[in-house]
């Protein structure tokens, strides 16, 4: 389904030979309107890849009409030739759709950084999948553009008439600020991209921006949202907030589930702070602790290392009033020892960590991973 | 040599019982003066232990007539009885020291958090420790502070006529703000606490500070300079600070290179900083970044990773104009790709990054690990 499943979009996916095993590694999804109004969040690194800078001047128009994007190269920190790479990709692409304008077309690349693209292998790749395009195309893009996910990723909630769907990309280098990954949503929804930014912002802001897998931020994070206007609804305001909301929660989900070498998959949940500010930044600090996600993985609820991590943060609490459940078990009350640690259960994939900071009632989730020796391993050999 | 290097100390280490494996776990340092000077610097961590919380008021006195440690526990987290066990023991320090107060001793702890000392151990232990002091206990007192090290750490710099001398332990949580483990430095030299505390506080600023082996910050650091006078020398401060940072500078090497699971010590030297604050950020990020010590680890010269984390800082930097050496070769130039990274030789367990932000003069160097199997194996096993 993914970004087929809304009504005007065409997608594929192909191999085009960027990747060196012959796997997919380019997809194109289009926009055949009515509407082509989209929206785009990207990465807040400050080391953006060439085609972040290209397609932030793209989403200023707040209209798209196709997205271009490759796996198998990242193209960051490819200098003025790496810029010219994505401005010829573009150019590609709306000379190949025909009446499409490049100053329309989004790209979106990932992989190795610090590598030029083939673009020998790319352009001819552009004609190639633009002829594969269709509405059952969405499956093909989303296979594209994995990198190491060890499955593609795709979401779909239909409401009365319209629906959003989407796909995600992402395994490693997730953080926030915003998630780590490449993400496109289409809806067909007849809305304008002033409600589409609006919306995209406050579900990623809830969604991507709190998967927090390994605490780095790539340099070509972007995530879109398109719609064609097809279904001729115009959806109340929170309605479609909430259903955009609902795919990226699935896809950030999804992510945390593939994250590259992981055993356990950790929700932070932040209570009992006085701002939901304070919440955020003491769920980041417990989720980026590499001694905790070591216990978590060797399934030692270690609420001293939870403590440890609260303490280094500026939220309001009194360290004598610290309360930390681990799979609903209060293993710590008052900052000191609570239940009996020997009861709490940490046999499952999924682990609940909740911190109360006992300053108020605001609170905040973050998800995580464990930290593993697969994931060293995994990093230690892929260069990316 | 260790703490009693300097005229005027004596020390001890025992084995008390606190560890169940029967290895040396108590510690005693006393200064016979004709001064007790001393100065004291503390984590930084809001959930400080019990011994954190009843040192940091010894030390508002600028008077410090011994030290007593212990390993086997760090009792953090253990609430009124953690604090009436610390402050028991210092009563039980002062008592068989005799004409000793128990407000001028000093209590330092380290191993698991969320337990409570074994008191009926610990408080005998004090009788044997004492029993035990003498001039050249330095080295088994540097033995019995010992939690994961695989190696004691003492170091020694003697001046015209006096000494400056000190041990530590410390394996993981290596982190700034202060740096993560116990240290306690004696010098002969004729000083008030003062003067101390300027100097200690100097030294600690550029080297403990500065070493972040796994990013997390403990909850019972301490560091500790006592001054017995004892030589009769008043040095220049000038001397004396420079003294006491290459103390702490050789001590903190060490920590580095005993640090738990690594198999690289990476140097992060910033340049071209706009200022001071800005290299340490930007120092502090790369080393951090967990996918940059798997590639270290992986002996992969991944500059795009070292990017990727000057680009989360708030550092004055044009991204196309950054610069990245590993090892001598300077494998990115203005942002993009330099230097053949074949030519990089990472054979060795000492890496070298140098990483010039091309905005200014300044400069700053942090020191980390890479991040290894091994980390994650000791850390899963290990409750602390």
């Amino acid at each position: 389904m993914s970004v087929t499943a809304a009504k005007g979009f065409q997608a594929a996916g192909i191999a085009a030979g960027i990747k060196e095993n012959g796997n997919p590694d380019l997809a194109l999804v289009v926009n055949r309107g009515p509407r082509q109004a989209a929206a785009g969040v990207f990465t807040s690194n400050r080391v953006k890849a060439a085609p972040v800078l290209w397609s932030e001047q793209v989403l200023k128009g707040g209209v798209v009409s196709a997205v271009v994007l490759n796996s198998g190269g990242a193209n960051a920190c490819t200098g003025p030739q790496g810029f010219q790479d994505t401005h010829a990709t573009a150019e590609k692409v709306a000379e190949v759709l025909e009446g499409h304008n490049a100053g329309e077309v989004v790209v979106c690349s990932t992989g190795l950084i610090g590598v030029t693209l083939p673009m020998d292998k790319l352009l001819p790749g552009v004609e190639q999948v633009a002829a594969q395009l269709s509405e059952h195309g969405g499956e093909k893009a989303a296979i594209a553009i994995k990198t190491t996910d060890s499955v593609h990723k795709t979401a779909v909630v239909s409401k009365g008439g319209w629906t959003v769907g989407g796909m995600a990309k992402g395994a490693g280098m997730l953080a926030p600020g915003l998630a780590t990954m490449l993400v496109v949503l289409t809806t067909d929804a007849a809305l304008d991209s002033d409600v589409l930014d609006k919306a995209l912002r406050d579900a990623t802001r809830l969604t991507f921006d709190r998967v927090d897998s390994d605490g780095c931020m790539s340099t070509n994070d972007t995530v879109l949202l398109l719609a064609s206007g097809a279904s001729e609804v115009t959806p109340e305001y929170a309605e479609f907030a909430a259903a955009v909301r609902e795919v990226c929660d699935d896809l950030g989900q999804q992510l945390i589930r593939d994250a590259e070498g992981a055993s356990k998959d950790i929700k932070v949940e932040v209570v009992g702070a006085a701002s939901e500010d304070d919440a955020v930044e003491v769920g980041r600090s417990i989720a980026r602790n590499n001694l905790l996600k070591c216990a978590i993985h060797g399934e030692d609820p270690n609420w001293g290392r939870v403590l440890s991590a609260i303490g280094t943060t500026k939220a309001a609490f009194d360290p004598n009033q610290l309360n930390v459940a681990i799979n609903g078990v209060w293993v710590c009350k008052n900052g000191g020892v609570g239940e009996d640690r020997e009861l709490v259960d940490m046999r499952y994939r999924e682990v609940h960590i909740v911190a109360d900071l006992a300053a108020g009632a605001e609170t905040a989730t973050i998800w995580t991973n464990d930290l593993t020796a697969d994931y060293v391993h995994e990093n230690s050999a892929y260069s990316s």
